[in-house]
Order: structure tokens, then sequence, then C-alpha cells
């Protein structure tokens, strides 16, 4: 059944009045460890547990069996993008999370800072400098180079070494490859157009590296910048297109801002709290139907291999899960976009716990909120890709399909 | 999602010094009958049943629902090839069960003795003569045929009428019409080109038949031979390519062992016990990084209906369990290709019990290794396609798909 389901879902998209809200727990999904269960096992939820007894639980599968997918792959499948159609480039994912503000004819690279001597790349990190060593020379960049051709050029600091360089101008493509020889003691490599569309932004950026020599040529370590990653904006169909859906993206940490934005929805301003967040969804309930809330932490603590605060988290959000009802959504989804158990420290391909409520579900099979209710629920195992139908259809939000 | 897994894990793949068995006991899956349960559950089976319960259980698909698959596709498909992409030929399966070392230019095909009279096909099975008096007439054939213009013919004797024929030599090729009127009664047939590339192959082959009816002109029934599924050796992508992956086979049966060359595996020698594959197994532990063990019998007895034998070979396997893990391996699977119900007396289309066993599983769902456990265990139902992107995730030899 390989079809584009957007394709589909356009088709049947109806206007209704009902509201959606789907919770993000970012990396939720756990496995147990010798003497502890998972972390939603661990938490103590009876919000949530509540609410599965009324809900349709399942566990999904956010690429394919046995990928582990970035917080990117797993955040389009949510919402109904095929991750593997729609790779979004490092590059405006970087320029994304640095809150780079990119336009539909722009092309975004990753830079590094890199010491050069000879023509030969000697550090390609240039001696990891600080952040603010970094964006001092950042700075003195932005300061002299503003445009090549027509081409404007802009500049964002990153981390440590790190960079974003943003080209503005007509008739850019993002064919090219790396001007990086990927090893330090090579000598420094341009890019080259993979294809002719490339050919003026391979130009330009070749330009663009030699006037940065020329800027850095006293700097003692930071002399040189090695620039890959391009990526073009993505053209992604938009949610108030494709699914009729006036969508807000609550989110505190840049990059689900930036992916939020990538598929048309409006990113609204809140607070660094999981409070924060419940109360910018309270002050804007009436202006949209579709409300995605990310909660951070539960990946960041699974990263760190924290289990013990990665549950703190759960039982937090758990308090707050009344406060949601009380609004009065028609779909209520709580989910995650990967797993991220703490006993791996990092994102991991176990299928992801998944939860809907409203008034259509065949409640009843389960008891709890965990990955092993869920891996029994009553959707079984499915594609996260497939959950924007499920939401549309408890949405009362598509019409029926054939005669 | 139907993309070409082994496009998207070859990417994906990072060497690592994990180690993994794949268990396979062909024709494992069984239903139950009115006075007793499937074979597994009949199966006193400690160990195996120990292992479910920190263990990932799940049930396969080989192909589609309700589809029956042949050996052929059940293991292609756990391999991580898609059975229904990649066909292999019965004629090539016929000659790599019958040891024939086939080479990459080798185009061979299946063949029937046959009773001919004035051109028409009286008999396309010639009496059924027996396995020996076949072998002397395929002797008859391969000391007065050895070449045709510039093409080696070699005959391989099989089972009662039929035999196997390979053709080697420059330009050959497989797509050819079956040179098998189908029917008794019917005039004899020739083969036709399905395309110009195979236009010499048919000549060869006509030719061929020709030379077999003279040859064989005074026999009283093996006077002729019909000759038909033609296949050249399949290309196809191979483990140390696609997964990074030094792999072994141990399997007694040849046509298991010219799957596992087939697709890239070092074929150890082996006894003809499970014992001995275990012995095996272990001698060549520090070689391989991933090792097919295969298991005949459970198909052999569920072929004949005898469910009793059938669970003494799962009991007897399981017996070996623990030296196997006392290897320590990294990701120990137990599986099947299909399933081979006692009641049915031959492959069905059941889903395949699955178990995965390593450091990183959601243990805890699973009591038992079984159909029923399987059908609601943490993995679900999946397609057997994928067992490989799982395999190679819970062995950490998958990178991060995506930002």
């Amino acid at each position: 059944m390989n079809y584009d389901r957007q394709e589909i879902l356009k088709e049947l998209v109806q206007p209704a009045q009902t509201k959606i809200v789907l919770l993000v727990m970012d990396g939720v999904g756990d496995i147990p460890q010798d003497s502890t269960g998972t972390a939603l096992q661990m938490a103590k939820k009876p919000n949530l547990d509540a609410l599965a007894q009324k809900s349709d639980l399942g566990q999904t599968i956010p690429v394919l069996p046995g990928i582990t997918p970035g917080s990117g792959p797993g955040h389009l499948s949510l919402f109904g993008y095929d991750p593997i159609k729609y790779q979004i480039g490092r590059g405006i994912l970087e320029a994304l999370g640095s809150n780079v503000d990119v336009g539909e004819k722009d092309v975004v690279a990753r830079a590094n800072f890199a010491t050069v001597k000879d023509g030969v790349v000697v550090d390609r990190r240039a001696g990891r400098p600080s952040t603010e060593e970094s964006a001092k020379v950042v700075a003195k960049l932005a300061e002299q180079i503003k445009k090549i051709e027509d081409v404007e050029i802009r500049f964002y600091p990153g981390k440590e070494h790190r960079f974003v360089v943003k080209f503005t101008g007509e008739d850019l493509d993002d064919q090219l490859t790396d001007a990086d020889p990927q090893k330090d003691g090579k000598p420094i490599v341009y890019t080259e157009p993979l294809r002719p569309q490339a050919e003026k932004t391979a130009k330009i950026v070749n330009q663009l590296m030699n006037k940065i020599a020329e800027v850095l040529k006293d700097e003692p370590k930071m002399n040189f910048a090695l620039i890959r990653g391009f990526s073009k904006y993505p053209k992604l169909p938009l949610f108030p297109e494709v699914y009729k859906l006036k969508a807000a993206a609550i989110a505190t940490y840049p990059m689900y801002r930036g992916i939020a934005k990538l598929v048309g929805m409006e990113v609204l301003e809140t607070g660094s709290t999981v409070e924060d967040e419940i109360k910018t969804l309270k002050e804007n309930w009436e202006k949209y139907d579709f409300f995605y809330l990310h909660v951070k932490k539960t990946d960041s603590y699974g990263e760190d291999g924290n289990l013990q605060d990665k549950v703190h988290v759960i039982e937090e959000v758990d308090r707050f899960i009344p406060e949601i009802l009380s609004l009065n959504p028609d779909v209520f989804v709580v989910t995650g976009d990967h797993s991220t158990p703490a006993a791996l420290k990092s994102h991991s391909w176990h299928p992801v716990p998944f939860m809907i409520y409203s008034k259509y579900t065949r409640r009843g099979l389960s008891k709890a909120f965990d990955e092993f209710e869920c891996a029994r629920g009553s959707l079984g195992t499915f594609y996260a890709i497939d959950a924007m139908g499920l939401i549309l259809a408890h949405a009362l939000r598509l019409e029926k399909f054939g005669a």
C-alpha cells in the first residue's frame, strides 16, 4: 500500500470545527534495564494512565523497522511526510536551529573554521575555538563580506568552530560537492557543481572561500573556512493546503520551531517550561485547530542516560494533562518522535508509544500508557507516517473514500 | 513505505565487532489441531522459553499475507531480499540443490525425460522411471553430448524422470520459452527467445533437443527430453557489500547452502546433525560476524504430518541453546522461513514465529516462544524482509538516519 499519504488525504479532507492537540514528548520511548522498567513504566502518571483506558494505543515505526531516526525524520513522519522522500539537508536544519530566516531562493551551508598553511588544511577545526572566540571572527567576516557578484552573503555564528552561511540571490542551487578535504593534512578543496543549475552557486562559493582567506589571513588559527552541506529551502506541501488545518507549534528549541515552520505551522512565542507551553496553548486555543506541543527534556535526559530525570519530566507532563483536557480537544494524541533509551544514551530504533484519545476510540483494551500496553494496543504497530490519517479521522475531518 | 530496504540499509551500515546468530528452524510455524497445540506449544523447551522472556517477539510475513512461500522466497526475505523482485529460477535452485557448480555466465534448466512417438509427446514423464534407471540414461547423454557449437553442455541426474542441464559459454541468456507442450498428446515444442539476447541460447537448446532425440532413439520410453525453467545465475547484492557482514552458512541440505552462496555467505562444511552444526559454529566463531544456522527437520516432519517428531526436533534444538548462548552472541535470532503445519502436510501462509535477543530488547512482555506469544509480542506482525534491519540495529551496526 505504497501511496503518497498526503496525495490521498488531501482529496478526502473536509473542514470541521474540531480541535486537535498533538503532544510530542521527544524520545519518550525507552527500554528496560536490569533493575528498572522503561521511563513510562517507572513514572507515576495517573492522568496519562487514566487517559489510556479511554484511548486507542499503538506503537509507531518512524522510518523503517530497525532504523534510528534523527528528530528531523521522526517529526516529519509524525506530521505525515515521507521521511525518506523529504530528507532535509543538515545545512537547513543547522540554519533553522540557529534561528536563521531562510527564504525560498536561499541556499544555506554549514561551515567550519579551519587552519590552513601553504594551501594544506592543517586543522579542520582550527584548534577548536570557544564559541565566543569564533563569534568574533564570524562578526569580522559579516562586516567585510556582504555580497559576491549579485548574491548576498550572511553569516550566522554557531557552536565552537561552526557557523552557517546563507546565500541569497537568483538562480541558486544546492547540488554541490562539499568544499572539505574530510581529513587533516590534505590540500584545500573547492566546491564543484553536481549539475548545470549549480554552476553559478559553485562559482560564488569558491569566490567566497578566497575572500574569506583574504579577510582572515592575519588570524593565527581561524584563517580559512570549509563549507559543506549545501541545502536549498525544501518546498514541502503545507499543513493548511494538505490537511486544511490552521496549525500552531508550541516548542522552545529552535530545531523544532524550524521543522514546524517548514511544514506550514505558525510558530508561537512561548517560555522555556512545560507550564509556559500549556499557558501558550490556552492563550491561543481559539485561533487554531491543530496544536503541536513539544517537550524536549525526555530526549535530553535519555541521551544523558539519566532515567530518573526522564521519569520526572514525564511526571511533570502528567500533571498538566487535566489542564489540556479541560480545553476539550476533540482529539488528543500523546506520543514521541523516536525512542531515546537511557540505557543507550542515544536515539534508537525501538517503536514509539502512541496514544490517541477522542470520542470514537475502541476504549477499554489498555490499562496504562507505556511501551508494553502500546505493543498490545488496539492500533498495533504502524508507521508514524500514518498518524495524521488517524488523527484527521478521529477529528471527523476525512470524507469517506469511494462509494 | 515501499523502499528497497537494502538500498537504504547499505547507506546506514557501519562496521562493528558485534556477532549475530540467525537460527532458522525450517517450517517451524504450525497450527493447532483438534486435540493438540502447535509444535512449539507442545515442545518442552525450557531454554527457548527462558530466552523469550528476555527477547523481543513477533511474527513475520515472508511475502504477502496469505501467500505460502517456498523455502527460496522464505529465506531470501529473511536475508533482506525482496522475494518478489528476486525470484530465483527453479532451474538454478534445482541445480544448486544438486550441488551443481553454477558460474556467472552459465544458464541452467530443468529437464524431464519424455516419451515421443511421431513427433508427439505421448508421456511427459516417460513412464516415471526410477531414479536409478534415469541416471543411466543421463550418463549416456553426458558421454555422447559435451559441446554444441562453442557452448559446453553438462548433465546432472535428479529424482525419477528429472535432470538438470547446464550450458556454459559466451553471450547466453535465460529469457526463453519452455520447450514443453505442458500436456500429453501434443506435438513437441521447441524453445523460442523472448528477447534478441536469447537468440543464440535458443538455437543451442533446440540443437541439443535434436541431438538428445538422436542419442536416445533406441530407448523404449526415455527417448526425448523436455527442457524448461531456464535461469542464469542471478546477480544478487551480496552480504559483505550490502551489510558489511562477513557471513557464514551452516546448513546440511544443498538447496540452503545454495541460497546462502547466492547471497554471498561462505558455506561451511558441517555434519548432518544439529550437534554437528553447533560444533561447526563453535569452531568458526572467531572468523565471521554473522552465522546462518539451518535446521531442516522441522519442515520435513511437518510435510509428513508428523507432529510428534516435529516436536522432538524442537526439543533437540532447545538442548543446544545454552551452548549457542555460551559463545555470547550480541544478537541471537530464532525463527523460521515459513510455517509447515503438520495438519496441512505442506508449507502454509501462516505468520512465522520470530524472536530476537540482545542487550537492547524491550524484554518482559513475553513468557514463552510460540505462535501465540509471538502474535502478542513487542514487535507485532511485520514483513520478514525487515528482519535484517532489526538485526543490524540490535547489533549496533546502523547509523542514525537524518539529523
